[in-house]
């Protein structure tokens, strides 16, 4: 085999981009025995060429205009590690557009756009590779897309963002509310400065579109899935959950409806029963299960961030790139390869009236008698049936209580309705917290 | 892309097999479609041709003859599903050497023969893909290949056979003997009707081989693996593993010594932390921890046998196959990538003095003054020092009693001295049964 140099460009060298450049550096002997071809990095744009970085770089490879580097007619691969989704955009589509390899982390970007991104690559005949985009260095897109290519998937479970792990872990663990735990995961670095993307659920929500588009060949638009953070949740919830057997996890739900097999996704903080192995996934810990009709259930767990675990899936994804390339003679074209065989393309969106669970409410009332009664009747009035009550004093205030429900299996749509017929009721003092109750054993 | 067409040969047509030519027939419209290719079992050789089989087959693809399959110049791909080592060893080389993607999920030819197949590859030009042969349905092979590929490994945890986990898992639940679950395993058709290679831990020894391959390059042989089946573990053990949070499981490690980085395989009961989630996986659910220098631990977990996974496994192999032959031009051979780009080839197996862990120890020992003291002083006499001691009376036999030690950090090489040692002396009434306690968190 006669040694191929393949030329790469990084977008961005901020915490990932330098665990990439490290790694490759690192294991470049290693890369090179395996692959019969030589991996550099010939190019790397910053946002800032004067700063000062962790890892040497050549002379002549640092510039600032990702651009350039997308353009460049001598690279084989481009890593987008930049962020954002404009000039993200630009940079993806034009590498693609010119017939080169593109590795990307960005779930925003490929949640906003990625029927364009791949159209791009058909168009011009470039790879869109993105293992680093969904749960940092688990390798789950090649295990939904390559292990279990011959499944159709009924359900996937997902926690997906360590930040909103790391905190519901910690808020179980030492009884101390959101806030508290917040304000120090932002000090300790598990959280951003801005931790909005995060904990409002958005971050795990473009990861289940990706996920998604994997599982059934469609992308669904941001504004159709239903997501909820984990800022609402209060050490009330979580006593609930750990009297009745259960964790408070954000999760993403994938999922056919059983009947009409419509899909839907959701991304809500959720009642997971400790028996089930995601009910027991801790602190920055990222985990998938995937339901497939030929496996059976398979479940993937490990570090869902970090520097080091993005590096590893971001490289995974350039090693197949390059033995690709190999594979390539210089003047053949590459078949670019559909990662959905699943012809799901076509898939109907659920509606809220066919998504079906169990839930779990917390009101706060006003401790009078009768309050009970009408709420359990107005819970009625849109056929939400009761599985369980439980009424607690609120400390501070005697003439409030804490009102827990739980109802038997009803529709999303049903208790939607009924939260919103609640908000309208005098006694019911603030807005309705809500949480499905798992059932992930079928 | 012109639609090419990849022609198949089955070797084996039993439950693997069977499964492997349904789902192919099932979805071969979706495969045609993502893969630009047809996928065409065109030659199935099975051991009685007059059987009566669950899925119709054209006629002339079927011949009881392997080898005129693994000889067939018409065929891109083999898939060696018989079992043994004999004629499959043959079936596999012969397809090899002639340049053929050959696909099986046989562990033992594997164990036995990896190096020679391997060779076989290299000589031929043909690939060995073997997704299939550990974790049945769990993408574990392609996980640590591909998608861990930057990584070195300190460690591999495996429950890899479902048997072994099936019956220590209904022991602990019904509290029944081994015998009894035994016999009840073999009525309900999770255990052979021969349980030997199961329960004697020797399958999983051979899963445990290819893994040490995959992750270091190095092909153990497997007399110098430590291995040790579920058959003695008694009500005792898991009482003991009850009370004081721990799961027994028949966990494969394959690791490197902490200092020395020397490799070692065992395959042994052991007491893992209820806390650690490989103490929870129960039931025929296989699960393998992997521990990577760059990603940190990623943990998967599903379906280690049964028909339909372990056919969704090699249908994995078999597209990863259809996607390089679909790459290669008729003329041009396809590059073999070596699956290890982790050059551990020349790696040192460690010595029983080198490998440390906690140990648990059962003794069956006359109740008599004197005896505890004899036994403790005994193991200290090879510097093994105790951790807890509890001694129970036996019902049955009042002048025996049963005596279960746990000891601090030692070696293999003193635990099994100390063994035997305890074996001479004659308070002892019955081989001690000792098992591992697992430390899993570094």
């Amino acid at each position: 085999m006669s040694e191929r140099v393949i030329k790469i460009g990084l977008c961005g060298f901020g915490v990932v981009g330098q665990g990439v450049f490290n790694h490759v550096q690192a294991k470049a002997k290693a890369l090179t025995d395996q692959l019969g071809a030589q991996l550099e990095i010939t190019r790397i744009a910053v946002r800032d060429t004067k700063k000062a970085r962790d890892f040497a770089v050549a002379d002549g490879v640092v510039c600032d205009d990702p651009m350039s580097i997308a353009q460049d007619e001598s690279l084989d691969v481009v890593c987008e590690l930049m962020g954002g989704t404009t000039l993200a955009l630009e940079v993806c589509s034009t590498a693609l557009k010119s017939g080169k390899v593109v590795i990307t982390a960005n779930k925003a970007l490929l949640c906003d756009y990625g029927p364009e991104l791949l159209k791009a690559a058909k168009d011009g005949g470039g790879h869109l590779l993105f293992e680093a985009s969904v749960a940092g260095g688990i390798p789950i897109i090649k295990a939904i897309n390559e292990g279990l290519v011959i499944n159709s998937f009924s359900s996937i479970y997902g926690i997906l963002n360590g930040t909103c792990n790391y905190i519901l872990t910690r808020m179980a663990n030492e009884g101390l509310s959101y806030e508290e735990i917040l304000k120090d995961a932002k000090d300790l670095g598990y959280a951003e400065a801005d931790e909005t993307l995060d904990v409002q659920g958005i971050d795990a929500a473009h990861k289940a579109v990706v996920l998604a588009y994997l599982a059934y060949g469609r992308w669904v638009p941001y504004k159709d899935l239903f997501v909820e953070g984990v800022t609402k949740v209060t050490q009330d919830d979580i006593a609930y959950a750990k009297e009745n057997g259960y964790g408070i996890k954000l999760v993403a739900v994938i999922a056919k409806t059983r009947d009409a097999g419509k899909l839907y996704i959701t991304v809500l903080p959720t009642l997971v029963p400790l028996k089930y192995v995601l009910g027991r996934v801790d602190g920055v810990f990222n985990a998938v299960s995937v339901r497939g009709d030929v496996v059976g259930e398979t479940v993937y767990i490990g570090p869902g961030a970090g520097r080091d675990a993005t590096a590893s899936a971001v490289i995974s994804d350039l090693v197949d790139a390059v033995k690709t390339l190999v594979c390539s003679s210089k003047n053949e074209k590459v078949p670019v390869f559909d990662p959905v065989p699943r012809c799901g393309c076509d898939m109907e969106l659920a509606e809220p009236e066919e998504i079906e669970s169990r839930y779990y409410l917390r009101l706060l009332v006003q401790d009078e008698p009768g309050v009970l009664a009408e709420v359990a009747s107005r819970l009625a009035a849109y056929d939400v049936s009761l599985a369980s009550v439980s009424q607690k004093e609120v400390a501070e205030d005697a003439s409030q209580a804490s009102l827990i429900l739980t109802t038997h299996m009803t529709t999303e749509k049903a208790i939607l309705d009924a939260i919103k017929n609640l908000e309208g009721y005098e006694c019911v003092d603030a807005k309705p917290f809500m949480m499905p109750i798992g059932n992930f054993e079928d």
